[in-house]
C-alpha cells in the first residue's frame, strides 16, 4: 500500500525521522522547510512507493545530504543539489531513474529524496539503506549485501560536481568524505544506483512510514496531554523497532563537540536530577560521531550501535540532534532495538561497536539494560 | 617541424625537463623509466607534434601527474593511470582525443604525456601550459587565458577515478588537491580539454624541444670535458629562457622539508664555500612549494617566481629536484628568465610572488641580480 503524504504530515515525518536518526541525519526543521518549499514551487503531490511495488528492472537512485550536521545548519541547502546529483548520475548511466530513495533515516536525509522526487517528478521508495542514520557511506545495507556504491555523484551549493568511481565502497567513502570536506563540510549525493530487484533484496522497507508513525504519536500524545514517552514506547512496539526503553533522565551538564575529519564528533554528559537520597547523582555519557554511538553509565554500557540511542526533550519528547545538544537541556534517553536485518553478523561486521573504535562486541539494548533499575519517569 | 624522439634522447629530455621544472615536476629518473617501459611494451615511436600543426578543431587533452614530488618517489606509478584519465575524459566528452600535451615541464610531467601517447597511439604536442613547473592547477597559461580546466579526471594506482566539474578553476584545484591527498598524495590527471585553436592561443610552444636541447647541452659538455654551466648558459641564450645567470654556489647546510596540504614544502640554506677572506660566508635561502619559489641572500631577493630557480649539482650540472635535496650537496644555483608570455600582467596575477604569500612584486632576475658581484665559478 503506497503512502500519500500531505504538507500537514511533514512536521510529523521530520520529527519521527529525526528520532530514527538517533542524533544524526540532519536537522528536521531544515528538512521540513526544504520539502515545503519544493511542494509550493512544484505544486506536485508527495507519492511514496512501497518497496515491494518497485519493478525488478527499474532504476532506483538513492539521494542524500552528506557531511557534518554542524555544517548544514550553518550552510543551508539551496534545495536542488541532490536532484542535480541524481540527474548527473542519470546522464552518466545513460538511463532515467524510475524512483529515488533515502539512504538513511534522519531529519534531513529522510526528506531530501522527497525534495528530489518533487523537483524531478519521481516517486520516492518508502525504504532506506540504514534503518537509522550512520556516519559513513558504507554503513548501508546496500553495502552489507554487496551493492557497489559507485558511480556516485557529489554536488555542492555552487553546482560543482564530482563523479566518483572506485573499486570498493570504503574508497568511495574516503574520497567522497574528502570532497565533502573541501566543499565546506556538507554536500549532496546520489549513490548506490541499483535495480528494483536489488533494492528489494537489500533495503530496509517502510522506514518513512515508521518515521511518520513515530512523529505522529509524539504529537498526538502532546495534544491529548498524554505522556509522549509512554505513547512512543507503545507505538514502537507495533514496529520492527522494538523493544524500546527509557534508559536515563537528567540534565545535560557537559557538551564537548568538535568538527573533525568532516564529522561532528563529541561527548555529552547527562546528570540525574535529584538522584538517590544521600548518594552522588549518576551521570550518563554518550559519545557521538554525527550519530549517538554509545551510552555508558561509568563502565556499564546501556546501549551501543547499531541500536538507537535517542536523546529527547524531557517534556515534549522532541528528538534533539547532536548538533543541537546544549548545556542545561532536560532530556530523556531512549534505547531502541533495531530490526533483525541490522543485527546480522554481516551487518555488525560493518557497523558494530568495534568499527567505531570501541573494544567491545555488540550487546543488544534489551540485554544491556536488563538489570538496570527502573528509571523514575 | 615535428620532433622525432628515440630512446637515446630520453635521458637528455628528462634532464632538461627537470631543469625547466625548477625543482618540481617530478623525478626525471622515474619519468624516463616510465617512457622506456611504454616504448618497450608498445613498440611504438615517439611522435611529437608542433603546436602550429594541430588542427583548429582537433581535441587536445593534456595529461599529468598531480601531487607532492615526495610521494611519487615512494609510490611509483604503474604507468597507465594518466592514460586511464584521458580515456575516461574521452568517454565523458563522447569524443576521441587527437593528441595529448604536457601541462608543465618537469622530469615526470614532461614524460607522462609521452607515456600516454605511446600507450594510446596518440601524438604528443610539443608545448605545455606552464613553461616550467608550478604547484597548482590554475598556474597554467590555459587558465590565465580563459580555458576552463574541467571536466577533469583524476585516477589513482588502483584505478579509482573521479570526474570533476566545477564553476571555476580555483575550485577545481581545491577539490582535485583534496582528492589527490586522499589518493595517497599523488594521482594522475587529464584536464583542460581544448580544441587546437585554443591550444595554439594559450599553450607555450616548443618546451619539450627546449628541454631536450638543455639536457643534451649538459650531457655533451660533460662528455667533452667542458664546463656544463658555461654551455648551459650559452644554450639557454638560443631559447626564450634567457638571460640565465649563476647566482650562487655552495654547500647545502640545511634542508627543512614537510609534506603539507598535499604539497612538498620547505626551505633550504646553501652556504658559500670559502667566502670572503675574513668575512662570514654568505648563505642563500630558497623556499619551495614543490617548486623553488624564491632565492634570497638575507633580505635581498635574487630571483622569484615565475623566473626559474634551478639548483644543480656543482660538478655535473644535473638538476636536483626539491625532494632530492640533501645536506652536504655541492650545488650551483641558476636564475633563468622565463618567456614573455609568462611575465604578462595577467600571468603575474596568477603566479606572481604575492600569490605564494610573499609581500613583494615580481622583480625580473636580470634586474634583481644586476648589482650582484660576480660569483666565482
Amino acid at each position: 500500500m503506497a503512502l500519500k503524504l500531505t504538507a500537514a504530515d511533514l512536521p510529523d515525518l521530520a520529527r519521527g525521522a529525526a528520532f530514527l536518526g538517533t542524533g544524526g541525519g540532519g536537522n528536521p526543521y531544515i528538512g521540513r522547510l526544504m520539502v515545503e518549499r519544493a511542494m509550493i514551487e512544484t505544486g506536485r503531490d508527495l507519492d511514496l512507493l512501497d518497496l515491494a511495488d518497485v519493478p525488478d528492472d527499474a532504476l532506483v537512485i538513492p539521494t542524500a545530504m552528506m557531511g557534518a550536521p554542524t555544517c548544514i545548519v550553518e550552510k543551508l541547502p539551496e534545495g536542488r543539489e541532490a536532484a542535480a546529483s541524481l540527474q548527473r548520475l542519470e546522464r552518466h548511466l545513460g538511463r532515467r531513474a524510475f524512483a529515488t530513495m533515502p539512504i538513511e533515516a534522519g531529519g534531513v536525509n529522510s526528506m531530501i529524496p522527497l525534495v528530489v522526487g518533487l523537483r524531478l517528478g519521481l516517486p520516492v521508495v518508502d525504504a532506506d539503506g540504514m534503518g537509522r542514520a550512520f556516519p559513513e557511506l558504507f554503513h548501508e545495507t546496500f553495502h552489507v549485501y554487496g551493492v557497489p556504491g559507485t558511480p556516485m555523484v557529489i554536488t555542492n551549493d555552487h553546482g560543482d560536481q564530482t563523479l566518483v568511481e572506485t573499486h570498493d565502497n570504503y574508497v568511495m567513502e574516503w574520497l567522497a568524505r574528502g570532497i565533502t570536506i573541501r566543499m565546506g563540510g556538507v554536500a549532496y549525493i546520489a549513490e548506490y544506483p541499483m535495480d528494483g530487484a536489488t533494492a528489494k533484496r537489500t533495503a530496509i522497507p517502510g522506514t518513512l512510514g515508521v518515521g511518520l508513525t513515530i512523529g505522529r504519536a509524539i504529537r498526538e500524545a502532546r495534544e491529548r496531554h498524554h505522556d509522549p514517552f509512554d505513547r512512543l514506547i507503545t507505538t514502537l512496539a507495533t514496529t520492527a523497532y522494538s523493544p524500546a526503553k527509557t534508559i536515563f533522565a537528567g540534565k545535560i551538564v557537559e557538551v564537548f563537540r568538535r568538527t573533525s575529519e568532516g564529522f561532528a564528533k563529541g561527548t555529552i554528559r547527562i546528570q540525574e536530577l535529584g538522584g538517590d537520597a544521600g548518594g552522588d547523582p549518576e551521570t550518563l555519557e554518550i559519545e557521538f560521531q554525527n550519530e549517538n554511538l554509545i551510552a555508558r553509565l561509568g563502565e556499564r554500557v546501556l546501549a551501543v550501535v547499531p541500536d538507537l540511542i535517542c536523546v529527547l526533550d524531557a517534556e515534549t519528547a522532541e528528538p534533539i540532534t547532536t548538533e543541537e545538544l546544549r548545556y542545561g537541556q532536560r532530556v530523556k534517553v531512549l534505547a531502541v532495538s533495531v530490526p533483525p536485518i541490522m543485527r546480522t553478523p554481516a551487518a555488525l561486521a560493518v557497523w558494530g561497536p568495534r568499527h567505531f573504535g570501541f573494544d567491545l562486541d555488540f550487546v543488544p539494548m534489551d540485554e544491556a539494560t536488563a538489570q538496570k533499575r527502573e528509571i523514575a519517569l
